[in-house]
């Protein structure tokens, strides 16, 4: 059996993996906070519990985590989980365990459930963008993942679309991230709301200050004009990084994941639509196709778990 | 031997290529222009005139094509070969010859020759962009040459890094080509001469229209202070779209490659040094090189003969 972590800013999410099937046996989570030694605990404690409540033995761990961590599993840089920079987190742990401990980025991670589970199955050439605070991506070219020299890759929620935009909390101005992170959206809603544009998110939230994301996707159920005229800027945005992407990958398709996918249909459907206006030369290519993904919340443990099982 | 071609706009190139060493035997130059028909009557001339020239065997051809060239060998857009679109070039080539022909982007192809034979030698994960009238890339990634599912893949020159951005002919707003290739840098003398300010680039090219990025850096050769500013700011421009590329990709170095690479040390020091100015979280990644591209203008066929070679 495997164990998978999914380790973000406030939990550490642990599933127990059977390698051949993926199938996902039991599943754990605590609190991801505390320096290195504090996690290292919580992370072996929540492995034993996995282990002895299913009376199996443990063949490797993969850990899927928020931040730039590197292929030596060190993590070199994480705003989420600060408490956790530099300390060499996989190595301690497989020398507590005895067993190959696997270190990725989460969205890397992602990416390798849908392409062996999910909404990736059957395409050898996709990216994943997972939106949710932020946003984190990952690519499968010719059936294989992209790690990138050091761990790092996929960091394209920093990629900047807007050179003379609004300057984001990394210190760049108008990263893609910026415009179409669940975060941007509630932000924008926010903006309208306190020009007065937009009573049906205020009734909702109750003040300016409570909506997020999920105010303009709820008033956008209700029918609301002001939140289907966000919600399509908001799918314009998405598109246009996409769009950078693909030119850059040439992918098959593209599976939107991450915290907003309980949108649905009206994400795809915007997204796909504005994709395509946007792509240069879309009417020399085969379409590209537009999907959500399917794994949800599991898609990094579950993946941190296959790409351990993949690591020779 | 395998015949490695480079068609771009005005000329085919041809090189005779041993394919266990990758040398090359023999060269061939003709000019491009024509529909399909005259283009593989020019190919199959330069072919024939190679192999009679060295007493040798075609096992196979490899074109790198300047536009978006399908894997199938069918060109589906080429604004500089207009005339070729939608001819099945490649299995036209392929049923006259009876060996397997590959088609494949210029960029790409020569992606894998600096892979192989050049700037990239020794390395995993690089990007390659070359800065010419327009920007080509290509990737190679965990050893690999990135193809995407078409073979379109490396159109990052139309990568939009300024959504609010002037109108580029693509009809994009703000596309990174449009800022960081040769003609950028030309268009951004012209202008400088154009207010008064570049009366270096004048005496140099005899009329504004006459100035073009070599100007510029004939100028800059000649410690005019007017084109190391033009320099620099070109210089960031080029960076930040590679920025953009290494957030997405974590490569080990970078090779600048295409027209202007001629200049040498100094795009080479400027980019650089831009570089890691604009990389987000630089201080917690292990350098990234900068180095310049070895193969010239040989690349796109040299690389198209060696992807060939490793076709199955």
């Amino acid at each position: 059996m495997i164990v998978g972590f999914d380790v973000g800013g406030t939990n550490a999410r642990a599933l127990l993996i059977d390698p051949t099937s993926g199938e996902v046996i039991d599943r754990d989570r605590e609190s991801s906070a505390g320096a290195g030694p504090v996690l290292l605990a919580t992370l072996l404690r929540m492995i034993q519990r996995l282990l002895d409540r299913n009376e199996a033995s443990l063949e490797a761990v993969g850990l899927g985590v928020a931040g730039l961590a590197h292929r030596s599993g060190v993590i070199r840089y994480s705003p989420n989980l600060p408490d956790l920079v530099e300390y060499p987190l996989g190595s301690e742990l497989g020398a507590v365990l005895g067993v190959p401990v696997t270190v990725m980025n989460d969205a890397t991670a992602g990416t390798w459930a849908e392409a062996k589970l999910g909404a990736g199955r059957g395409s050898n050439d996709f990216i994943h963008a997972a939106l949710g605070t932020g946003i984190g991506t990952g690519f499968v070219c010719g059936g294989r993942l992209i790690h990138g020299t050091n761990g790092f890759a996929g960091e394209s929620g920093h990629m900047v679309v807007d050179a003379n935009g609004p300057t984001h909390h990394t210190g760049q101005q108008g990263p893609w991230e910026y415009y179409a992170s669940g975060s941007a959206l509630g932000r924008t809603g926010q903006a309208q709301a306190e020009a007065g544009h937009f009573p049906a998110a205020l009734r909702i939230a109750g003040s300016v200050a409570a909506i997020d994301g999920f105010t303009v996707v709820a008033a956008l159920g209700a029918g609301d004009a002001e939140a289907a005229r966000i919600f399509d800027g908001f799918c314009r945005h998405v598109a246009r990084g996409l769009v950078n992407l693909a030119l850059i990958f040439d992918p098959e398709r593209i599976v939107i994941g991450g915290g907003l996918t309980d949108i649905g249909e009206p994400l795809r459907a915007g997204v796909d639509q504005w994709f395509d206006e946007l792509l240069v030369g879309s009417s020399h290519r085969p379409k590209v196709l537009v999907v959500m993904a399917e794994l949800g919340d599991d898609a990094g443990a579950i993946g941190a778990a296959l790409v351990a099982a993949d690591t020779p």
